[in-house]
This record gives C-alpha cells, sequence and structure tokens, in this order.
C-alpha cells in the first residue's frame, strides 16, 4: 500500500490517529520537503515520535524519481507525508496517477491545510474565491498573473487567500552553474515584502483591482502555538513585521458580513479606523444602486 | 480552556493525536450534530475511544445555549468536536467570539475538512471559486441564490464545489405546532437529487449558467473506505445512484487542466465522450478569440 498521509500545520501531533498507525507499519517513508515546513517539528523529532527513520524528499526526487518512491509499495507498506493536506499541490496528484498506473493500491489520510484552516481568521470559507500564489520577485522575473485573479474575485465579491513563496534547497545559479551541491539557506516570503510586490504592480497597473487602502488579514504561523492574525490596509502591513515563518494573507472581498467583520476587529487596535477602511473598500466594484423604472405600472404592486 | 476541536471526515481515529489527547483530559465534550455526522463512528463508539461520555449538541444548543457549552471553561477544560474542520460553519466562529468576550482561553485544532479533502477528486484547489449550499427544495420554497455563485465561478473559469443538505433532528411542521418532541429520521440529500434541482433552476433561468451537459464530479463519502468518484454531465448524474450519504458535486469550470482531466478520466467507463463533454463545455464563457489589429506596423515584429 502506498500512503499518503497528511501531517497538518504544525506540530508533530498534528498528524490523525490513523496517520501514525499507517506510518508506523510502513517500510519506507519519505517526508515532502519543498512545498511547505511543518513549523514545530524537525525531522529528528518526527523520527523519533515515529520510531522510525525518515527520507527528506525534494523536489527533484518527487518529480523525476517517483520510481524510486513508489519501489515495492506493491508489496509493502511505503508512506509519504505531505505538511498540510497531500492534495494542495499538484505533483502529489501525478504521484498518485504514477501508482495506479503502476497496479499499486493508494491510501490517502487527509489532515488541515492552510486552505481550509485560514477559516480561524474568522472569514467564512464560502466567501473566498481563487486562491493565488505570490513568488519571489528578482530582477529579471516579476510574475503578476496572480492580479487578475485577485481582480476577477474581487469583482465578484470574494476574499483572495494569497499563499507566500518558500524557497527550500535552492542552489545560486552560479552554484547550479558549476554544479557544485551547495545550497542556500531556506528563504519564506514575509507578509510585508508580499505587501510590497502587491503594491509595485498595482502601482505598474494602475487599474485598481485593490489599492494601498485596501483592508487584509496577516495570518503567521496558522495552526501553531504563537499564531497571529493582525488586519490593516496593504499599505500598513507592508510595514507590519509579522515574526517567523510561515506567513499568507487575505484580501477582503466586498462580501465581508457583519459577523466576519466582528471577528476581525479583534486583531486591530484601531476598530474604527478598520471599519472605515472596510466600508471605504466595499464601494470598489459595488453593483450599481437599484433605480425604479421610469414608468411604472400601480397595477402590479 | 475552550477546545474546539475538528474530528476529519470519517473515522473515530481520523482526529489529531493532539486533539485525542486534549478529549482525553476534558471535563465536558460535546459533539456538534446537525451540520455533518461522521460517517464511520457512532457516538458510543467515540465515548469508548475517549473513555468519557459526549454530549450531542444540536444547533438549538449551539446558537441559544452556548452559556451551557462554556460554562466553567475558564476554569476547567471542555471539549467542543465538530466534524471536519471547526471552521466551516458559522455558528462555530459565534462560539468563539462568546467564549473570548467571557474572558475564556479557546484553542482550535484543525482537520481536514470537505472544503480541502475534495482535492482528491484530482481537481486543484487553486481552481475553485466560491461554495455553495444546495438545500431540499419544498413546494413553498426552491431558493436558488446558489444560481448566481455558480454563474460568477463558471464566468471566471472555475470549479464549483457544491455542498447538499443534511436535516437531522428535525421537527414535522405539525409536531412542532402542536409541540410534541418527535423527531423526523435524519435526511440526507443524494446527488441525483441535487442535479435534478440544478436542472430545474437551469430551464426556469434559463440564461445558461450552466447546462444539463455540463460535466461534474460526484463525490460520495469522501474521506471513508468506500469513497467513490464518479465524472459525468450534471443530467447524467441526476440518474446516478451514488449510494450511502455524505455526498457532494463539483460543477466543472473552464479552467480544468490536462492533470486535472487525467485524473478524472480514472472515474468514468467512457473517456472519449467525457473529453468531448468537458471541451464542449469549456466552450461557454470562452474569451473571445484574439484577433490580429486591422494595421499591422510590420517594424514591430
Amino acid at each position: 500500500m502506498f500512503y499518503l498521509i497528511g501531517l497538518g500545520l504544525s506540530y508533530k501531533e498534528d498528524i490523525t490517529v490513523r496517520g501514525l498507525e499507517a506510518v508506523k507499519k510502513c517500510e519506507r517513508i519519505y517526508l515532502e520537503h519543498y512545498t511547505s515546513i511543518l513549523m514545530a517539528a524537525e525531522k529528528e523529532e518526527l523520527e523519533e515520535f515515529y520510531g522510525k527513520p525518515v527520507i527528506l524528499a525534494d523536489r527533484e526526487l518527487v518529480e523525476s524519481g517517483s520510481d524510486e518512491i513508489l519501489l515495492d509499495a506493491d508489496k509493502k507498506d511505503m508512506a509519504f507525508l505531505v505538511v498540510g493536506d497531500p492534495f494542495g499541490a499538484t505533483t502529489h496528484t501525478d504521484l498518485v496517477l504514477r501508482a495506479k498506473k503502476a497496479g499499486i493500491p493508494v491510501e490517502v489520510i487527509h489532515n488541515a491545510s492552510v486552505m481550509n484552516a485560514v477559516g480561524s481568521c474568522g472569514l467564512q470559507l464560502y466567501n473566498f474565491g481563487q486562491t493565488v500564489s505570490m513568488v519571489f520577485f528578482t530582477d529579471n522575473w516579476r510574475p503578476d498573473s496572480w492580479y487578475d485573479k485577485i481582480w476577477e474575485n474581487r469583482k465578484i465579491g470574494l476574499h483572495t487567500l494569497v499563499l507566500l513563496d518558500i524557497k527550500v534547497k535552492e542552489q545560486s545559479l552560479e552554484n547550479m552553474a558549476r554544479g557544485r551541491l551547495i545550497y542556500e539557506p531556506p528563504r519564506y516570503m514575509s507578509i510585508s515584502q508580499c505587501c510590497e510586490q502587491l503594491l509595485e504592480i498595482e502601482e505598474a497597473r494602475g487599474t485598481k483591482a485593490y489599492t494601498k487602502d485596501t483592508p487584509a488579514v496577516a495570518i503567521s504561523r496558522l495552526g501553531a502555538a504563537n499564531q497571529t492574525f493582525k488586519v490593516g490596509t496593504i499599505e500598513e502591513l507592508s510595514q507590519y513585521d509579522a515574526g517567523e515563518p510561515l506567513h499568507s494573507l487575505v484580501i477582503l472581498g466586498r462580501q465581508c458580513h457583519e459577523l466576519e467583520l466582528e471577528y476581525l476587529l479583534e486583531f486591530t487596535d484601531n476598530s474604527e479606523k478598520f471599519k472605515k477602511d472596510v466600508a471605504a473598500d466595499q464601494e470598489y466594484f459595488k453593483p450599481a444602486p437599484w433605480v425604479p423604472p421610469a414608468e411604472e405600472d400601480d397595477n402590479e404592486l
């Protein structure tokens, strides 16, 4: 059996009881180690908890070395552990397809991921549109296809979850060119950097998918003991120090209900200002007010 | 401490290790019992697993009796268990607000919910728009505000998750009028009924937010041992017997990528027909094809 097991967000004990039972009977255990990290547990702690060695799987191994990962999984139990839920990232769907094609039985053990745990900021999951990813800009590469997606969401009133880039086990261009297996220290995008990139692209485009005054929710270390929420405008959050990673951001949509707003007010020192910011931002993309028809037919009332 | 703990989707062992540790030290344990059910575990099994009695909490208790639920939670440990993740339903956000206002510390232990586990059908969570709910139509009440939301999602190419109504501990109008505490047997909407309601409203509106030929994914018993996926058009799925509850449905958007489609083909006996259905449906809301400008300036090439 090939087990695909979600680890949840933070602690080693965030694995489900069923997930832990499966891990304990597995012959080989891989931990996917490039799309996210488990905030409160290192590899060694997991190994002690499982009573088994854990193999870190980087992007190359998962995308090109799936034969190695799936080896003997038709006869023995193997586990592939993923921070969050196994179906957050495309490449794991691919791994399941490969396993099925090789006639290997697959069992998925789900867990919380940022995609649903984000609800703990008080915004309703029902009111979220498509999720976007923000990558680290470089001198030559400043992709902004997410801009149109945020725009699409906001036109129909929806919140947007922005997932922030992480770089684990990346080589510098120089080391890559010289074939040196030296890796850069891991990097995790901060909320302030994300907001700066948002502001830069809005300034370049100027079509007001959002503005510097659009309210957003800064989410740091979701699911960890020191999880923190902070609300503010995008400009305010571009100056906000959210502390240790991992960070994510939610850009508010017009459909911000009363109960949602009440919950968000817990995360600001200036409730009155935030309420005003939300009210002002809701004017964007607001449907035109209803105008009574010019000629009314009294009989219809 | 007031613990709000997600139970995941199906088995008693779907609770996280951290969640189980918390439950075991709690004085009182409530199980929210009206927005969803744990498919593979009855109350008695949970009580045996936890070594503690479990109190079933119906809508009335949660919405009006929160004082009872929160009683002494400032001094002792209390747990409120929710199938899926605690932040799926609005009323639980409300419970957290009440606890905070009463100065009671709150800890949330997340878990998988249909909102993220739906990714296991092979469709990418990134490509989902807002989620909608489908309620049981009655003779006098056939709400269809979800129609516009599906339309909004599909106009921008996104998939729509449709959550199906469940009725647990409901009284008949007669019993309610007579004040008799007699409850109807629980009812869970089936995929076929959902599709019939979709077709009825599309016929009434006629604006083609989707058609009878729009492809969809029928999801039954997500996360359980007998979990099943089936793809087909909405009309085909209106005839489909998806078996035991719980059911959900995903209506496809135009942004159906190759890998998504390849995964979905596992769930049909007629791949060629399904591919054609998807291609035909993608014509709806397709951006107009690019037309070269009338006067070209060769120098610009």
